[in-house]
Order: structure tokens, then C-alpha cells, then sequence
């Protein structure tokens, strides 16, 4: 089963009441109620898939979870309001673990203003079903609406903060479980640049992958720098563009952006064109005197 | 592992939030978002331990899994506004199969005016591991403030709607598959009672269970009488007490209340009384002359 043509299927048959702002599809949707804004995610840890839980200590886990979510939240430049998580355990767990992974998640909650406000406990019938960790998260807009997918412009150029790659170190352990989602950074940009911020995606599943979201839903082509992209230590642009769960904001902006937002670097890394004659929204690499079609690197169809 | 003990837990330390009105512990939180208030809850349903995959239709899984969120909008007598769903999927399962799961969820939602507006899918690393199926929920309140488990009083009524028993039938099939959420019949009576309505919630669990939950939120205890209770044909009060995933409503409330609401039946089972000397709230069933405390049988404590 491919997770991201069935979330396509879902999504196109959703989100079509009057009430629902920003449909499904995006980073959060946004729904209105009594005339106030709101938006809402959620996202799903799974034991085997998404971490290793026999070299994960569990406050990572914990903390993972709830920290994936707000970078969604980041994503839209929206500020946390709530969340609400779930786990699904083995027969076997002990209570000790369990209690240590909500209460991190707890803590992780706090710590950026997003107060877990509900939860749900079950136990699998069978001994070592893998643990299911689910959170929800609730948002409201910033000053500005919420930074969508689908906004960039023909003569934008397009920007990544920090440094990409390497996330997940050798032992499975590393970044992806301490990164900071990027909420302060992406509601500054977003005052600093207003309407001239014109699209935005947090880099979950790779650049490569996430800019084609932001080509496809914004229905343009998307050319990368290799040269220019920032690269963490000891790997070549490929890593940088594949590895994915950096979680750091990618976004289309028009005009000049500081190169540094609350003391973190943010890099041109290449710009939005209009559709070439194939009419297909495509991401190009130029390396040098060479242009690679990502589509060949197989980061154009998300399968996250 | 004991779910109920580790929500206890984990509900100890969340909430704190100025922002959060209702905190997590009741069947919805309530939280504030910019003047406007805002329930969520989140629920899940887990292969082989709520349904039976190989003997369920997809399409009632799917409307269960929402259906069974929408119970907990109904027990705060709130109005729905949103949902999100995940599922966490087993590599062999087939796309058709996802998709109808979702396009049931997606149906039953609308259907229910509670669009589906986020969602994520997930497949688990081995072939085998077990279903697991998340829905969130957002409300809103009605005319009234939404109904929490702590309101009864001493000199109540407990009432509940419709009847009671035997919903998971001897295949695993029934009615747990394809209740109506009493949403309309919560907001009717809220609108009749008034601030006479003190308490209710959704029987999930089983009448003495979920019952047990409004006498150690609200510091009282309950009487029940055995022969009031409505019970489903074939039955006694033994089961009807204790089956669960009736998915009715059971409430306290002072004074008359009418003997139907939207039709449906509402029966009188007991009252509400004050602490006895022992200071600890208990569920005491009269069944003629005998009287039994529910602590013997278990239901006490609820694990769901």
C-alpha cells in the first residue's frame, strides 16, 4: 500500500464544508469556528518504522512526537494552542515506560505552549504488535494568515533554514530526535516579509521531496543550487536533498530575505520558475554545468 | 499495563493551562482559543482488541471509528465541527481496502456535519502487526456550557436513553457497529433541562463502570435499581450493567424530565446520594430487597 496516494484519495473526497478554510492536504487545514480560525494535524510515530525502540531512550520518543507536530504548526507559521496524543502498547510494556513517554510528551507540550489536552491508552491483543504513538495538535494563525503550499510564484526564490542532512545518525539515534521545530522563525519571516512570504512546507521527507509538494500544489517548476544549498559536515548535495526529518522551514519568498531569522542562517537555494512546455510541475538540480530532473532521483511522488 | 491507571497518570500533570477550561479526564477537554471555546478528544480503535478484521465489514469499521468519537461530543452535549483520522496499516493490506476504510470514515463524518479535515496513514514494518485506527474530534459548545461528569448532586435523578445490553452480539457483530450517536438527543436535553442537567456521560464502558465515573468526579455515590433499568430483550441487569458499547447517554438531573427525547426513550435507573461515612463514592444496585456494591463486581475501576 502506498500511504501517500491513499492520503491523496482521502483528501480529494474531504474538507468540502463551507466551514473548512484550508482543506486537507496542506500542513494543517484550517476550519472556522464561531468566526475564530483554527487549525488542526495530526501525525503518527510507529514503532519499527519511525524509530527503534531498543536504542531509543524513551523521553526521545516522547518528545519526538510532540516536536514532529509543532514543526507542522511551524510549517503554516501558526502558534500552538493544544495537542492531544494517543499510544497503542505492547501487552508487555511496562508501566514505567509508558508513563515516561506521555510524561515526556507532556513536558515537551509545555515547553512550547501547547499543552497536551487529551489522550487515549490501548493495548495491542498480541505481544510485540509494535507501539503506535499518534498527536494531534491545534493551532491558531499569527498576525498573518497561515503560510500555504500552493503560493509560490513565478520569480520567487527559495530559501531553507539551517543546514540539511544527516538527521538520522548511523545508529538510528541523532538530530531527527533533538531538532527544534522552527515556530519562532516561521512566525518572524512571516512578519518580516508579509505578503511577500509566499509559501512555506517543513522538510520532513527531504528538500527534493518537499519542494515537489510546493511545485505541485503551487503548480510551477522549482530550480535548485546545488552549490548553494547548506550542507551539514561530511555529505555531498544528494544527502542533503534525500535524508529527510530535518525539519528545518523551506519557502518561497518574492524580493530580499535577511539571511539570518532569531540567529538562524537561512540560504537562497535556487527559485520558482513558471511551467516549462510540458505543463508539469518538475524540481531541477543544477550542479555545475549539469541539470538533473529530480523526478529521476525519485523524490517527485512523496510515498512519507 | 493498565490503560485507565496510565491515563490517570498522565492526566495528573496535563492542563495546567490558563487556556484549558475543561481539562483531559472527561469524556471531551475544553480549551480557549482566542474568546472562542473549543472541545477535543481523541479515540482509537485497535485490531483485535475493538473489532475482529477478518469477520467486520470495512465500511462499519470506518463508521465506528467515528461514531464512537462523536459519543464522547454527545456525552458534553456539544455540536461536532471537525475530525481527523489516522491509520497505521499492515504492509499486506490492500489499497482498496485503506480506501474504503477511509472513504466510511469520510461519509460518516459528513454525514454527522464533522468533515474530515486532517488525516495520516502509516504502514507498519512487518507484515501482520495490527491495525490501529485514531480519530480526533472538535467541537463546539451548544446553547448551554458543555456537560461534565462532575456536576451530579445528592437528590438527583440518573436517567439514561435508550436501551441497555448485549450491543457486541455472540460473532463480534451488533450493534456497537452501527449505533447512533446520541448528539441530537444531548442537545435537546440540554436545551429542555437547562441548569437542571448536572452530569452525563456516554456508556462505553458499561453502565456500572461509566457510572462509577460520574460518582468519583462529582464526590457522590450512586444507587441503582435492577429492576428499572431498560434492558435489550434476552437479558438481565447484570448485563445491561456491565456489557458496554451501548453508546447511550447516562445523566443526572434534578427534577421532571420528560420519558422520551427525539423519540428515544429515557428511563429513570437510580439517584444520586450523598457520600456515605465510608467517604468513598460507590455504585450500590438494589434488586428487590437485596443490595450489592458494584465494587464486587468489578466495575469499579474502569480499565477500558
Amino acid at each position: 500500500m502506498r500511504e501517500f496516494e491513499l492520503l491523496q484519495h482521502v483528501f480529494q473526497a474531504t474538507g468540502k464544508s463551507q466551514s473548512v478554510l484550508i482543506p486537507p492536504g496542506d500542513d494543517m487545514a484550517m476550519v472556522q469556528v464561531d468566526g475564530v480560525n483554527l487549525l488542526a494535524a495530526v501525525d503518527q510515530l510507529v514503532e519499527a518504522r519511525h524509530f527503534d525502540i531498543s536504542i531509543t531512550p524513551v523521553h526521545l520518543i516522547g518528545r519526538k512526537a510532540i516536536t514532529r507536530s509543532l514543526s507542522d504548526v511551524a510549517a503554516m507559521a501558526a502558534i500552538p494552542v493544544a495537542s492531544l496524543g494517543t499510544i497503542t502498547a505492547c501487552p508487555s510494556t511496562h508501566d514505567e515506560w509508558a508513563a515516561a513517554l506521555f510524561d515526556a510528551m507532556n513536558e515537551t507540550a509545555d515547553q512550547y505552549n501547547c499543552p497536551l489536552i487529551g489522550g487515549d491508552v490501548a493495548i495491542h491483543h498480541e505481544t510485540g504488535s509494535p507501539m503506535v504513538c499518534t498527536v494531534t495538535v491545534l493551532a491558531k494563525p499569527g498576525l498573518n494568515p497561515p503560510l500555504r503550499r500552493s503560493g509560490a510564484k513565478a520569480g520567487d526564490n527559495l530559501y531553507v533554514t539551517g543546514a540539511l542532512g544527516g538527521s538520522v545518525d548511523e545508529n538510528g539515534l541523532g538530530r531527527h530526535l533533538t531538532f527544534e521545530p522552527r515556530i519562532n522563525e516561521a512566525l518572524a519571516l512571516s512578519e518580516i516579509l508579509g505578503p511577500r512570504l509566499h509559501a512555506m512546507i517543513d522538510i520532513s521527507d527531504g528538500l527534493g521531496r518537499d519542494a515537489s509538494h510546493i511545485a505541485e500544489l503551487s503548480n510551477v517548476s522549482i530550480e535548485i543550487d546545488a552549490g548553494s544549498l547548506p550542507i551539514n559536515h561530511g555529505l555531498d548535495w544528494r544527502r542533503a536533498m534525500s535524508d529527510g526529518e530535518d525539519y528545518e522551514l523551506c519557502f518561497a519568498a518574492e524580493g530580499d530575505v535577511p539571511n539570518q531569522i532569531c540567529q538562524l542562517q537561512v540560504t537562497q537555494i535556487g527559485r520558482i520558475v513558471a511551467l516549462s512546455d510540458s505543463l508539469k510541475p518538475s524540481i531541477i538540480v543544477r550542479d555545475g554545468s549539469t541539470q538533473i530532473d529530480a523526478a529521476s532521483l525519485g523524490w517527485e511522488h512523496g510515498n512519507s
